[in-house]
């Protein structure tokens, strides 16, 4: 059980370290980063390489067991940017409850398991021990982060070598199979997802979805990353996290409802973390949106830009975390919505 | 003086006329249409032929003194549609004024004309045509959308061949000179820019700009085509607007206070007219973007996207005009907004 | 029988429609025209809007019959052009065979159609009916020139209103279905697919392919336009034909080869014919290309820019038809290559 | 004087260091490395950071004083890969002459000098340096290699907050008067520009280049990286080079030209280094080409991609240099073309 803090930063570009001077100067050592979460400015697809650039900077000064958890694709308004969630065991008096985190991996994936089943139950297992090490019910948990490997042409072609069919030889389309299949494991894992629901789900054609599931596809990885974050009464800091699922890309409702909660406490946002996507059926609220016909910007590109718009607009920050691809994290054209914010001091 | 209706229906693709069904549902022959403004789904850049194919089949079903205006760029989850603005003569008792517009055209640019001082003048000219045929004081106005030429390869060839230096051999950056020597035309003729400010302004030194310019480029034209939107005393309709500029991208207040101008009157938005752009600074309320540095994707789809997924929000409409590039159309980072609505029965 | 010319040229636009100048130059009257092919320059994928300009402009003015095949994409060095093919019954003394034409189309597919087995048939009945009419043999065909459909959003989701399940839900992808099928098709009528083959190889296990097959893939039309080129005996004018597979996308030897047959006569080259692809395998003779995991350029568009520039490297001549995906018109990662030549007078 | 030799392996991504091997493997140590010029996948423009990854990961493992030349854009059939070009002390009998190189750094620049005057006289000092150490007369010398910066939008800003004023405010624009300026100072030092073209060459109003010249930009330096290769008497080994200009994007002539030269001596290829860009003219041999009004792509991403397959194709290799933007590098549409290959043993 770790109470933590996050502290978030701005980058100049995707191999800048500067922002540990950020978690210095907030009293933390690097020592006790869990996990840096990012948005880096690639196109957030397969060959995005600020999320491997990142990932190759960051890795060597954070603690062995750290996840990074890169997420490329800062469309729009969006700023690139470094959240840490670093082990706070400073007392905080007068809170009868505290955020709280851990981070793990699964194990790396043959070409072949991407996307697929066993994918999934990696991803779940590795969930569930992040839980219990955290002793989180389910009800509990806010916010499940996967940074997941994809299918890169010569991935197909090892696949293939070996005699085996990977879920997909597009490689685009190999992030929504990863990304889905993760976000599948995270639900079977909060008991959002029952087992024979796994096979339908993964091939789309059960909706079975997490509110709480942020799943992101990359190259510079071939097992999951995984982020655990919870309340819990074990712990007692300021932070707190609310979570729901945007119906659509434009259902402010939703948005406001949890900025209401968190206004009704006193509470500042430190960070929204969003999945977002193009409405598969092509239409939104029945009218039409183009971002699955346009070849020649991918639909996660359009899909962050939109609703990072939006949510940047609705929380006045440019810093935040908008993922593309909602595949299983809310419903169809939806996404995930979790916003962790700090309570004033009693 | 002609009272106006806007009727507005959303479009199968950008060869579409099944929208002229929706006009005469409402009661009106195409014979009637006065400017018809759409959305394409093209890039909205140079090579956007969405806007060119649009104009090509609309073209020969309206009067000859119409105008199109055609916008490329749908990204994210904006909906491609048209808007009609026709003539109204029905009475509408119980109302002491209403929407009136005109449409115009001005003389066809030699290339080194487009984006320079001549430009400008003769949109000036052509505004305060339609403005005296309005009978509209410069504070009646609420909108000028001018949809004016850019340089194409060709055209920049053709202007070294007759001698000439074009305002730039950039075809993408044409496109913003263009736009902004329409809107410092737009700016003389509300009286929103000295005479001497004009080679400033166009230079981009001085910041002259009107939250009632709305310009956008195409190669589809050689012109500009003009249309004026404004509220006048000798009109009685349902139909009014309201104006103001966005400060930047994220300008949820500026939004707001027009909606809530709206709302206090009872009344129901008809259409949104946006102009969006990335901040020229780099950043955007101190925090970097990356919509001038993404060589993948022109600023201004990043911009509309952007824009079109906080708006589309806030009004809860997809099927709203966002348009790229706001030189001289709001200040730096901003752009002009214009919302019309319509009122309740008396 | 019809022994026809060709007549090339170039255009401003997709919109331009002064080709017709150069086709009355030569002293044809465009009632005589049995098919246009041209290049257009958009980005050749789903929302290629260029193409649609271009037969909304120029359908019009051909005979009803007549037949339209634009294909967009002119990366690199390509030129915009329009390739007209006439019928040309000037007697021409001293040849003792010449180029027939004809063409025709398919009836309009259902969505759920679109890339399966009933596309190839109907693709097959139209290739042989049209081979009838000139009275060809299989082996004096040099070229099947297919335009076909594509999925759109709107389709899909048509289709899935229906109860069917389309061919695949990604649009862009699903022009590769509709390419493979028209050319399994074309297969099917020159005896160059068995019937059982015809499934396997939809599925893309079998490879079955055609060096005369090139479909290309749009959504400016629901069915498939079809033009089959073949040399006759019945015919006597100086143009001919030769073809070949490309093995690959640098295979030089087998365009040098063309080359040499068409030198060998003192020919002098009318038009290329040549399609292209990103190989499979992402692997070109071994060494890795990076085609398919730019999630920023589709792959077709890199390969029509690849081949585009060797093939008017190696001809000379920039104003040539390349077009992407080359699904079973030739072996993976290469495609069909035609080249027309012109006799001397004898 | 430095005789060198050249080692050329394949990348799997751009953060592989696995070539590394390539280089013991055939007797070097990486202590001899004077220099690394890669390509890497990237899009080869502003937001490249598949150049900054393979900087990153290699500049660690190499000698101080060795330089790094990543050139982004593997477009088409081209394949990432490495040269290394190594110190060669191994006693060659049996030849008379021998390939040497230097490589060198200029001093850091302030964003105003990017593009402009200075940034070409550093050039050309560090080249004119390099010579000396090589004793190297300008006759030669055969390629003189430029890795140099660009203006980011936080550049741009510095710039502007010093109170001066960039070479330009176009981040994308930025990278070709960085080229340019680099090319200038090597035809400075080459005596192949006068002092007083200077001004009027950065200005691209007098026709001023080198053949020999090959200068690439990038946001991972804020100095630039020079690299001189020449053949000299008073070096030994195998490796031989020629150089000429390609007049245009298909210009096969000169290809030709200089590889009968390298099979007349019985030459194999060891590496190309081109450089292509687009014709400013917007026409090639008098045919339009849209590589200019293409809004989707980056010309220099369409030149790379076209000059890549027709070199390719006539050198039947895929793993080669071609950059793009050939401003000064050659005439106006072509580029410096320069052909390293390795004699039989005498």
């Amino acid at each position: 059980m770790t109470s933590v803090d996050i502290i978030k930063a701005p980058t100049n570009d995707p191999g800048d370290t500067s922002p540990v001077e950020t978690v210095k100067a907030a009293g933390y050592s690097t020592a006790r980063v869990i996990a840096i979460v990012g948005k880096t400015e690639g196109n957030g697809c397969v060959n995005d390489f600020s999320r491997t650039l990142s990932a190759a900077v960051w890795e060597p000064s954070l603690p062995a067991d750290a996840v990074t958890v890169f997420s490329g694709g800062t469309e729009g308004v969006l700023t690139p940017h470094v959240s840490f969630v670093v082990a706070d065991d400073t007392p905080h008096p007068g809170f009868d409850r505290g955020l709280v985190a851990a981070a793990g991996r699964t194990r790396t994936f043959a070409p072949q398991e991407i996307g697929r089943r066993t994918q999934a139950r990696e991803v779940r297992d590795t969930v569930a021990g992040l839980m219990a090490a955290l002793e989180l019910a389910p009800e509990d948990v806010h916010l499940v982060l996967v940074k997941c490997p994809l299918l890169t042409s010569a991935k197909v072609a090892a696949c293939r070598a070996m005699g085996a069919e990977p879920a997909t030889s597009d490689t685009y389309e190999s992030m929504a199979h990863s990304r889905r299949a993760s976000s599948i494991g995270i639900a079977l894992a909060l008991g959002e997802c029952a087992e024979d629901e796994v096979e339908p789900a993964l091939a789309g054609t059960a909706e079975v979805w997490s509110s709480r599931a942020s799943a992101s596809s990359g190259a510079e990885l071939d097992d999951c990353h995984v982020l655990v974050l919870g309340t819990s009464t074990r712990a007692a800091n300021p932070l707190r996290a609310v979570h729901a699922s945007m119906r659509d890309a434009i259902d402010v409702e939703t948005v406001n409802g949890l900025l209401d909660q968190v206004r009704a406490q006193d509470g500042t946002v430190v960070q929204v973390f969003a999945k977002a996507e193009a409405d598969p059926s092509g239409t939104l609220r029945g009218q039409r949106h183009t971002m699955l016909t346009d070849s020649d910007l991918q639909s996660t590109r359009h899909a962050r830009a939109a609703v990072g718009g939006l949510l940047a607009g609705l929380v006045q920050d440019t810093a935040i975390y908008v993922s593309g691809g909602a595949e299983s994290q809310g419903p169809p054209g939806g996404g995930s919505l979790v916003i962790v914010y700090r309570l004033p001091q009693p």
